[in-house]
């Protein structure tokens, strides 16, 4: 049996993949405080945003602003998604951390959801290194690969095509690559099988995965992929965001019930979970007309729970 | 990293730790009605109910008859609770194809909820198994031991302790044993290292992992047990019962959530998902006025799922 890392990372996607997804638009002032309260939790990777245009995505048209204050918080990586070059320039000057290109591996998903094939995704990244590496930025790119477990449109999306692009991508600069289940299709043994050839091809420029739970699945997952040593998974606070596909049903894993998982496990996540879940509270206010999501925070605790407290 | 199995089984026990959690009286016709669905859906096991006084749980007074119903299904292999000697006779006289004497690890547990010290459940075990022998059925006896991973009233639990009683329950005649996380403390890591234990000493007489979602690792948990070759695992249709624990919390595993998992994994049930989801809809419309739990029901299976269907 494989053995389960000793520390792995959390990287916060709620003020992006789970705000983008709501109606609500959250104000400026309060992204900060979730940000800055995550920080205080212990959480040190947080995606803040996303460099979309502002008609598309208005819940995140203050990008720049939320990004500029999570800078000023002591040892935080701050990432945000960036859709093309363009993007990444905005990511540039705003001294990102990391920035995301998102492709999707699904051809039928990739050309509804970002009017490009997943080659032209490719061939934008590789502008996007020419233009990071131009600036001197230490800004580092990571390709994210989504619909890798298959697509609500297409449905099966072949792992080999998967691996080609992985492999595309870093051939054309991307920095990093990580996997998602943007529409929750995966399982522990097809992550085990696809995450067990994506290491082996990016080695340790592969960082890590990125799990809806659609239909559950999201810890059980994270635990297959644990196995294989991965050791950074995105989670979103109160499981905010839901799934387009399946109106009420859940989205991103959940931070806190992940964090309580790899706690309970022995997997250090430098969270504190009664910080954290205070923090739940105080977000899940901002926002009482959205679902949200998770079982931590109506149990509790377990009396015999030994992580940060 | 362990092999999964390629089979699993599944056994319902929403109609014994699922109904008895709940204050809505399910009528015995609908309780066949039922198990008759969940037998037409594939499943081959099921906890019809508990041999316990009537005046503790009303809702569950007409187990004989629920029994006798459940015994006229081919090939349904039909279990009850029995809380003591007594219990087990009115099993035997229904030919229950498996009784469980529950036992809990937890001092304080056991003595809050069956009144009884642990060691005096295992001397019980001794007198069922006289009993069973004498009346010579072929109802298996299993000893089920709850609170393995911690308990709500006293805390920890010690493993040392949870695997004695399991030697002491096998030594006393139980045909098989198993291990429950009643109150959902239980995570990948202590399932590992428990039940890695529990299979050195009850090796093929270890009948299987009962896991709680109260913290939403159920599924989680079901992983880390099947790496180890677990094949068999308690559940609830739609998650019923709840947590006497936490209020609006999950109680069970829910039956859908994990046929799906295993199925998707390859790991076959038997069970044919539509059918079951098509029964979960059923039945929770007998009882809207309590809380019920899944993900898979709204989400639906995926467009890619290769299960019986």
């Amino acid at each position: 049996m494989g053995v389960w890392p000793a520390r792995v990372s959390i990287r916060e996607v709620g003020l992006r993949d789970g705000l983008q997804s709501i109606a609500t638009i959250v104000p400026t002032t309060q992204k900060c405080e979730w940000i800055a309260g995550a920080h205080r939790a212990g959480m040190r990777e947080i995606e803040v945003g996303s460099f979309v245009p502002p008609r598309l995505l208005p819940q995140l048209a203050d990008t720049a602003a939320v990004l500029t204050f999570a800078k000023t918080l002591p040892g935080l990586f701050a990432s945000v998604l960036i859709p093309n070059l363009k993007g990444a320039e905005r990511a540039l000057e705003g001294k990102a951390d990391l920035m995301i290109l998102p492709l999707s591996a699904s051809q039928a998903h990739s050309l509804a959801n970002l009017r490009k094939a997943p080659d032209d995704v490719v061939a934008e990244m590789a502008q996007i290194r020419a233009a990071r590496d131009a600036s001197g930025s230490r800004t580092l790119i990571e390709g994210g690969i989504g619909t890798a477990f298959g697509c609500t449109i297409q449905g099966a999306v072949d792992e080999a095509e998967v691996l080609r692009l992985m492999q595309a991508l870093l051939d054309a600069g991307a920095d990093r690559v990580s996997l998602a289940d943007t529409v929750g299709y995966a399982d522990p043994a097809s992550v085990r099988r696809l995450f067990e050839k994506a290491l082996r091809i990016a080695g340790n420029r592969f960082s890590g995965g990125h799990f809806h739970d659609t239909r559950g699945l999201a810890l059980a997952n994270t635990v297959a992929a644990l196995e294989l040593g991965v050791t950074r998974f995105d989670a979103s606070l109160a499981g905010i965001g839901g799934c387009p596909h399946a109106p009420g049903a859940s989205g991103n894993a959940t931070t806190e019930d992940l964090a309580f998982m790899l706690e309970a496990m022995g997997c250090r996540t430098g969270i504190d979970l009664r910080a954290l879940l205070a923090l739940r509270q105080h977000v899940v206010g901002w926002i009482p007309a959205e679902p949200t999501h998770g079982a931590l925070w109506r149990a509790g605790l377990p009396k015999t729970f030994a992580g940060i407290q």
